[in-house]
């Protein structure tokens, strides 16, 4: 029977969050977010780049400490708490979002020299200032290691790891030639919590390296320093420095050092699980298994399935990535994703503000698309305001609206936007089963799924399938803390594999969103009218005849009225 | 040499203006506005249908008469103006807005068993609810009288006389039975002002009836029974109730009644001229001629030329109308148009309001947007809000806005809207030229033109041609003013003729919107963006492959920035 606590950690796109979970049950015994105090919410901007988002290194550690502190904190009011009674950390983080470090694993960052320079920092999953050379990427990849591609959708991100090294050694050549590596901070948070920092010490997990970076053990972990001198001389010398072989989140990526245990106020020793992304581990925490599609919704999405390494798997065009045990061991990962979900919302009430503060909240405008009906606004979005990552893989595409008439409202403009997203994410189902990946089941996590069930209703009608929520509200972070349940073992209070541990720790709530019929209805026509939006503009060569679209959404507006 | 006061009438889509001008160099002496008081600024909506837009004939009367009043006591502080030195009135008003009357000319609406019914009130230019009829009366024309079609841009519009009246006698057959004629509100108020209502002493201006009614010479005036009757055999019968003939505005449609006179403090016998559309007096305010394109430019655009009808020429395809004499004896008057301008940026205000009451009005958002270089957004927008006049001839389009990304401003957005609008004119513009009829010089109008800096030079930067301001604010009213000047005659203290009339009345401000060669550069690449997806959306079977569009803007956005 297990015993004690583990403690997630869930590094987010603006604030790092800590809970303290039970392991016999899952429940979370308390928690606290600390928001990172740099930039706009967390994120340094550049007011002339509208693609650069960075992060600064010391907030994550800043921030991390306090948040770990104000969680231990309010645990001491659970009587079943004890501080001494923690068994394991785990950790998930954004990404790819790597940093540049030096010898020691020492974000550069964290230098003197070397704090205010942007380049430096940690370049945010959501930073696209390297499309060009993700095009790069993507064409010599092509024409050399055309399966390396085929592993990550056929197109390579301008949000991922290579391409933003590839970008810093052009750019900002001074910080490159001081970088004696680069971590993902998934990788870098557990390193440096263990002490394990030093690149010999280093332990990488499977999950950045697999989507991200190319790494597969079908060609030898990591890209060879051939195709990679053919992007920059320099990258080949960054390849000498990352490790022969990843792990998953079932190894430790070591223990909770003297100095961060001191920090904490826990004892030292304690197992760390090898970071992943917060999707990866929200899909853990969410119960994953053959056949479940778990969405992790937040200001982006990530579609997590797994599928046995037993079994046949051909690769899914359009996929970020189909990585051996970036989820679970003895699985297949595959991610899907949308580049922007809830951004899109908050993009809308941040910065439209339609009719002020309070006309323009959340709460206002849910209140107020939540009456109407399917279709009958005439308007339909894409959801591509941060690019389309699924199926698409491009990152050179942007949001659009039509149907706009004289009389449109900012709550049939918001409802759409919502609705957009939800074509987005059909469309991944779609790709998935068409590939033979069948969805039995879908689980939504995340804030949005959590406390909005317009946004709920409106998936389940426009994908015409049963939305099912976990349980917990953090699922990335009671993932993380399930990893670290598990790392610790049976022997040291948690579990010896995940089936048990999702088992006892993970589930889905009683309340299951089920599609309305007249709603879905209306939705397939305008799935059809979506699709070929999608297409025309996501897909070059695809001609096509869009002068009935407009017309088909009043026809259908009219219809509903 | 001219002596004396003409006045103006201008019946917009929300009030009446009153103005009285000195007929010997055309200032503008005094003025008077009055808001229609019923439904939303003056337009009865019904909340579930869009499409409807009603006014009140009893609006115009009362508003009439008080913004009358208004001008005379205004116009009592000027120490030349005596009421007695009053030589002519002319009356411009929007449309095609008819409305149905009883057999002495009495609006149906006066009547006190049909005063709160929509269908016998005034249907306003941009109610659309007769769509479906509008695409019949096409359909029929162009497999019975192909001739009707070729005049009217080859597609009769749901804004038109006909369709209005085809859709009343399905949908109000009640009310259209009552109704013994349909009347032009341009012919209604001048037949009203003179007493000449009833059907037989009625006269009709070629202006409305050649662009809406489908009235042409070289089939004998209004369409024929025939024809009436395919659509329905009620048209037919009111079809006996139109005159053979239609008159120019250098005709009278009579002169002042005894009522009026007595209502306004006036003399009795004041020529009253026909009647014509907005913005063809608008045209005429503005100093139109041989060459000269005059864009009348409010809650939509009219843009007119004329050409002499010694010349030939040709029919434009997607132009509203060719009308002899429908804006100057002795030439062709072409009318074009864009549904909806300023109608488009003031939804943007006041529906979206970004930011609220203040952040969101036009001063602020026009003073950020004036910022802002063009392209630097990476946002395009079609003004399609309330379809398109010309040149697709086609209601049911809708707006449509691409580019957005995650930061996206509101007053980029607004700037958007604006440069979509200048886009729309420049189609127009080409298309004029396209036909051979050289556009020379560009005068705006109305208040858009006399106000905004920032929207007209977006407009000239767009067109890439000098854009110059009429001299007037209030044109409209200023060419009904040269009307009522011009039916006084030389002997009655006015004109001879219009040549004469506009020479001395009319002219432009000395300030001329010129191109500025980079943005004009910018511009040529955003329209061609423009013109893709205008015809992606407008043109049926125009298959494209639009998988460039965004990538195109942004490559426009990165060059700029």
């Amino acid at each position: 029977m297990a015993e004690g606590f583990a403690i997630g950690l869930d590094f987010g796109s603006n604030s790092v969050r800590a809970v303290v979970v039970d392991v016999a049950d899952g429940r979370e015994v308390a928690s606290a977010v600390v928001d990172y105090r740099r930039g706009e919410a967390g994120i340094l901007l550049d007011p002339t780049d509208p693609e650069l988002a960075r992060q600064h290194p010391r907030d994550y550690l800043d921030c991390m400490t306090d948040a770990v502190r104000n969680a231990l904190a309010n645990a001491a009011s659970d009587r079943s708490f004890d501080a001494s009674k923690v068994i394991g950390f785990g950790v998930d983080t954004t990404g790819s979002t790597p940093l540049p470090v030096d010898a020691n694993g020492l974000a550069l960052g964290l230098k003197p020299e070397f704090e205010n320079e942007l380049a430096a920092l940690a370049w945010l999953w959501k930073d696209h200032t390297a499309h060009n050379e993700a095009g790069e990427i993507t064409k010599i990849a092509g024409e050399h290691r055309p399966a390396y591609l085929a592993k990550c959708g056929g197109r390579y991100s301008s949000e991922w790891f290579w391409a933003k090294m590839l970008k810093c050694a052009r750019t900002a050549p001074g910080v490159f030639a001081a970088s004696h590596s680069w971590v993902e901070i998934a990788d870098w948070i557990p390193a440096t919590l263990t002490g394990n920092t030093s690149l010999s010490a280093m332990r990488r997990g499977v999950c950045a390296a697999g989507h991200k970076a190319f790494y597969n053990d079908a060609w030898g972990g990591y890209p060879d320093e051939t195709f990679l001198a053919k992007l920059h001389p320099e990258l080949a010398r960054i390849r000498r420095s990352l490790p022969e072989k990843a792990y998953n989140i079932s190894d430790r990526a070591g223990e909770l050092s003297n100095e961060w245990a001191g920090r904490f106020g826990l004892k030292t020793g304690i197992p760390v699980a090898i970071g992943a992304f917060d999707a990866h581990l929200g899909a853990v925490g969410a119960g994953i298994g053959d056949g479940t599609l778990v969405k992790v919704m937040g200001t982006s999405t990530c579609d997590i399935m797994v599928s046995p390494t037993s079994r046949d798997l051909v690769d899914v065009p359009g996929l970020c990535g189909i990585v051996k045990e970036s989820v679970l061991p003895g699985f297949y990962g595959l991610e899907a994703g949308q580049s922007a979900v809830g951004d899109i919302f908050n993009w809308f009430v941040q910065r439209i503000e339609p009719g002020g503060v309070e006309e323009g909240s959340h709460a206002r405008l849910t209140e107020r698309a939540s009456k109407l009906k399917p279709g009958a606004s005439g308007l339909l979005a894409l959801d591509w305001h941060n690019g389309n990552r699924t199926v698409l893989v491009d990152q050179r595409l942007t949001g659009l609206m039509l149907g706009m008439t004289l009389y449109s409202t900012p709550a049939e403009m918001y409802r759409a936007l919502v609705e957009a997203t939800a074509f987005g994410a059909r469309v991944i189902v779609e790709r998935f089963e068409e590939y033979g990946v069948a969805v039995k089941q879908v689980i939504n996590c995340g804030g949005i799924a959590a406390r909005n069930p317009m946004v709920m209703q409106i998936y389940a009608d426009v994908l015409n399938r049963p939305m099912a929520i976990a349980k917990g509200l953090q699922t990335c972070a009671l993932g993380s803390a399930i990893a670290g349940a598990v790392v610790a073992g049976a022997k040291g209070g948690g579990y010896d594999d995940f089936n048990g541990a999702m088992k006892a720790m993970a589930g889905v709530q009683p309340h299951v969103y089920k599609p309305d019929p007249t709603a879905a209805t209306i939705y397939e026509r305008l799935f059809r009218v979506y699709r070929r939006l999608h297409d025309a503009f996501g897909i070059a060569g695809h001609g096509a005849d869009l002068s009935m679209l407009m017309k088909e959404l009043l026809a259908i507006r009219d219809e509903v009225a």
